[in-house]
């Protein structure tokens, strides 16, 4: 009996809770500092909240403009480095067919100006969630809300802002790194900085965060390695490949999460070191992983600015090698799904048919009709990627792709 | 041509090393000190290939037992509470017929001795590719090394030996790891000692790594949360709920990895604290991920001994949950695929079946039709399940299900 009391008052007292969603676990944590990136995430939301009030007075319907998110809305130059989002936009006017969604949107944005001013976060589906409560604007489904999501990043993503920026995290995070690196966080509750050395970690390792905006880094390290398997990074990290390599591992464990993603583009900018892709010699390493970590992806133009990592090169697993290092009985035919995704990226992908190199190794691929993964290389041992392999490729920097 | 020079010599190097398949890097590493698990382990290995060596020498043909692999040789005892394998064998004679497989497992246990001996490891897929060195009893496919292992494997589990001891490491690793925990691990190369402060990775993590046999912990937490999503352990990590709560989270990111269980099982055992399950309601968190870390799975009965974590409890989300929190409106109706795994949970699970309060609690679910997931909590703000639905349970642990 006192256990059903106590349940109905802690549910009363959510209900009484409502007007913050962020609630009061956040109001025993440190005023959150207001950085730059922050006030700009304000300004756009209260200057779009301000301009769709100022129509109201006036009594002229509202209406919301955003960048149009498709493939066709997209531009690739090579100087620049990743796939662009075009001047395509679409309008939203306040409509009865449309007061739904356009509630919807700036209840978000309000959340975001909340979270942002408390320094809290809200997962897509934490969002999507937290519109139980929003009566007749609830979301139906998920697709709903991270729909309307989607259109609000890309909106933010003109004023140089990102999703993580309007603080709604993506669910995974992904991504460990072991090496030459300290990175510089804060604690999130009192805002004291700390240092993670990512050496110190043993057979284990840092796990990146969820969101990796605020983050710093300290190192001597020659390069950054981004490895496609998680079994050849504990490879690399328990044979301390880091430490006689003077380098920093990063596992992506297959297509690179955006926490990953972001992580890189972090270090490659801070740092200023070379970042190398090690990846699986077939057209899901090549033309899913590496290009959608080098340039970013077509359906998601808006977001590439802040993803991609223009100087990443790729170290290998490349065609050439398959002979080089003799892996022939240990490759795999092409599959019909292989040679599709490798023939699309010949006749379709900007990315590729802008590089020589890149257009000759996927052509000798189809021409050879296999596969080699990074693995295979324990044909020759198991260590004989850290004995010969990546020795020999690193001293030949000039055969890495582009 | 310089280059091609220096690559034939890396390639020719290689196929003069397959010798030892541990190769050089091991060679700078220390001896490794074998403790009495490795003992064991050389011991099994080499009884096994005497035992085969005898019956050749006085020309009887050799034979291999193997515990069968399967649910039908399997047992569930509450006390023991985890499936154990049963008492079938399968017996592999030597023939025409299974040479090339009797080979493999050999070879296959020949790689482990060289392993244990060397301290290195090898992923399923490494071990597949070493193969392409073994001429005409090389592995066809990966299932076909897969299957040799397994039966290893569970030949080793009889010595309670696990797959990780024979040095055979699963391609995953997942679960990050947050809270008043430090973690004792060594150096790979130098075999020093390094401890790792689970506090002191601001909104980052510790990452467990693929074989966790070696770690030793020291913390003063009172318990363990093991949690389904990334979003729900990074919204606790985030707001720091184990420096308040003083605790130990563990995040699983759905059903967790072989790394994850038997790192949790060790904490389990080591530090004798009650691990607490904090996963979805719905008949996949309850009986595929929950029951998986509790008692393991059916069609892998070898392992569960090693992997299970009999002392975990279900704190949450339960069906009465739904109800206590007024989260009916967040949740979803039941789909088919729902509604006959839990009916299937009812009927053929011996774990639920032995458990009256699950019994009640599947019912339950199947007559209110819904399920909820973890982040529903959000429909009371952000932080609800921070300052209100983790303590409550916590005062309640009689309300843990079994």
């Amino acid at each position: 009996m006192a256990k059903k009391k106590a349940t109905k008052k802690a549910a009363k007292k959510a209900s009484k809770k409502v007007k913050s969603v962020t609630g009061s676990s956040t109001e025993r944590r440190r005023k959150p500092k207001l950085d730059i990136l922050d006030i700009k995430t304000l300004q756009l939301i209260e200057k779009t909240a301000l301009q769709v009030r100022k129509k109201i007075d006036t009594r002229i319907l509202p209406e919301l403009k955003f960048p149009v998110r498709a493939l066709s809305n997209v531009k690739y130059d090579k100087k620049v480095g990743y796939f662009e989002l075009g001047k395509g936009r679409k309008v939203r006017a306040l409509s009865v067919n449309t007061v739904k969604n356009f509630a919807q949107t700036l209840r978000l944005m309000s959340i975001s100006k909340d979270m942002v001013e408390n320094d809290d976060f809200a997962t897509k589906r934490e969002a999507y969630y937290v519109s139980k409560n929003w009566g007749d604007c609830k979301f139906k489904d998920q697709p709903e809300s991270d729909s309307v999501m989607d259109d609000i990043e890309a909106l933010a993503s003109l004023d140089g802002l990102s999703r993580e920026q309007l603080r709604f995290y993506p669910e995974e995070h992904g991504g460990s790194v072991a090496g030459n690196l300290v990175v510089v966080d804060r604690d999130p509750e009192t805002g004291e900085k700390i240092e993670i050395d990512c050496t110190g970690f043993g057979t284990g390792s840092y796990s990146i965060p969820h969101s990796v905006e605020h983050l710093k880094f300290k190192t001597d390290a020659k390069f950054v390695i981004v490895i496609e398997t998680g079994g050849m990074f504990q490879r690399l990290n328990n044979h301390k490949f880091w430490r006689h390599g003077n380098c920093i591992l990063v596992e992506m464990g297959g297509v690179p999460t955006r926490a990953t993603r972001r992580f890189v583009r972090l270090l490659s900018d801070q740092l200023k070191i070379p970042v190398y892709a090690f990846v699986d010699c077939d057209p899901y390493g090549i033309a899913n992983i590496y290009r959608t970590l080098k340039v970013g992806s077509g359906n998601a133009a808006h977001i590439n600015r802040f993803f991609c990592v223009p100087k990443a090169q790729y170290l290998g697993v490349t065609p050439q090698d398959i002979i080089d290092f003799k892996l022939e009985d240990a490759t795999h035919p092409l599959q019909p799904v292989d040679i599709k995704r490798a023939k699309d990226a010949l006749k379709n992908d900007p990315f590729f048919k802008s590089h020589k190199p890149w257009v000759k190794a996927i052509t000798d691929m189809l021409k050879m009709g296999v596969r080699a993964e990074q693995q295979a290389l324990a044909k020759w041992g198991l260590n004989f990627v850290i004995d010969e392999y990546l020795p020999h490729k690193l001293k030949n920097k000039k055969s890495f792709l582009p």
